[in-house]
């Protein structure tokens, strides 16, 4: 969720950090969106998610003090859930607040208040890094994490709250990556070689990506990846596909500059 | 388009740079979407992308030489389009190996052919920056530019061919915008004077950004925008409404660090 995204203001790292860190621990992220600071939007948005079915939906910002904070009521209102105050969540906020102004007994303002009005049915999640909770519920099959904005804070809840529930749907799955940089060869040519590997690794996944030019020799990367609840086939299979790639590179006098 | 971004391995950086250029036209961008490199996907997304009637869909990566670059294939699928090789396509595609490789006829490879197959209907726009032609083409009321995922390549065409036409649909659109960081309140405190400025200007759009805490002291960066018809107009709200609110933040003994 966020205006600032949408005016190019700020990258979504929250969104590729969260992408990377499912995909390492073996789930596979199908769809990344990002949606106005509006609750049609966000309604409309989550509305969509939900609908294609995934096990889990992953949403960051709009849970702060401020007015334009609306993602909780937009999940609410695509789904007729009704807004109520949380008593843990207010907890939450209190000790927030207490922790941050020792000796001092927390003002509940209507701003402070807004962070623990969550969808009737959902649980709050405590923010060991920052003042609004983040808030689980269950919408159909799919389970709803909605984490705040804050780099820090998303990365803080979805390590205690969120890493655990998607480890238990993808228990065993592992992924296996491999990364191979060359020079010496286009993408165009490359394109029947990696065809050829895919077609005879079927599980493993390989994209090239052109680096640039050096010394006049085209530079790719490309980046092997599989998933598999069988880490060590996929591990063999990735290593196979690699030095299967590699062998052909090398009989079309293609460079191996790093492999990682 | 792009599994990379959905494994996390690389962050969105062509929807940010786009989005500030598009809001920098005057323009609006509303939903950012990333999809896997799979034809399904990328029919569902750009189905469901057409269908919110927006003037422009501009997507970004998998129009290159390589099998799973099926960014027009799954255009031209989602609104039953035939695929054909488009001869100006071709040409900017042999020209570009001319040069790369002078005095050698380029040979068109079928990795190569692939680029200048297009949905039939469709433009080609040259790629000052590498092989693949943009395209562009009209859907429903949707003017569609399909743009390559290189970074470098996507802009040099969105410059050489995307920027004009999207500044004639914004002609005369102003984005003013400002940015200020405060210390010494929180976001919960800050919240209800954001309220009372945005209902005094409601053209204004502004954003609180907390950017943690130093020296026992929040840090809170807050973005003003606005888009409008009238340049003078928006940059004097902009202004009234940022004065307005360092107004009320002096008296709260809030210091102001940077203005900009």
């Amino acid at each position: 969720m966020g205006n600032e995204l949408l005016l190019g203001n700020t990258v979504n790292t929250n969104a590729s950090w969260i992408a990377a860190k499912i995909t390492s621990m073996g789930g596979k992220v199908t769809r990344i969106t990002t949606v106005a600071d509006s609750l049609e939007e966000i309604v409309a948005g989550v509305r969509e998610a939900v609908g294609r079915r995934p096990s889990f939906l992953i949403t960051t910002g709009g849970i702060g003090p401020t007015f334009d904070d609306m993602t909780l009521k937009g999940v609410a209102n695509a789904f007729r859930l009704r807004m109520e105050l949380n008593d843990d969540a207010l907890s939450m906020i209190r000790a927030h607040y207490a922790r941050r102004f020792p000796g001092r007994e927390p003002m509940l303002t209507k701003p402070r208040m807004k962070m623990a009005i969550i969808p009737k049915g959902s649980t709050p999640l405590r923010n060991p890094a920052g003042t609004a909770p983040g808030v689980r519920m269950s919408i159909n099959r799919t389970e709803v994490f909605v984490l705040p904005g804050v780099p820090k804070e998303a990365k803080a809840i979805f390590r205690r709250s969120v890493a655990k529930a998607v480890g238990a749907r993808t228990s065993g799955s592992a992924f296996i990556e491999q990364w191979i940089l060359v020079q010496g060869i286009m993408e165009s040519a490359l394109a029947p070689m990696v065809d050829r590997a895919m077609q005879r690794w079927p599980g493993v996944y390989i994209k090239s990506h052109p680096r640039g030019v050096e010394a006049g020799k085209s530079l790719i990367e490309l980046h092997f990846s599989t998933t598999s609840l069988n880490a060590r086939t996929a591990e063999r299979d990735v290593q196979s596909a690699v030095s299967n790639l590699l062998k052909a590179l090398r009989s079309s006098r293609v460079k191996l500059l790093r492999r990682q």
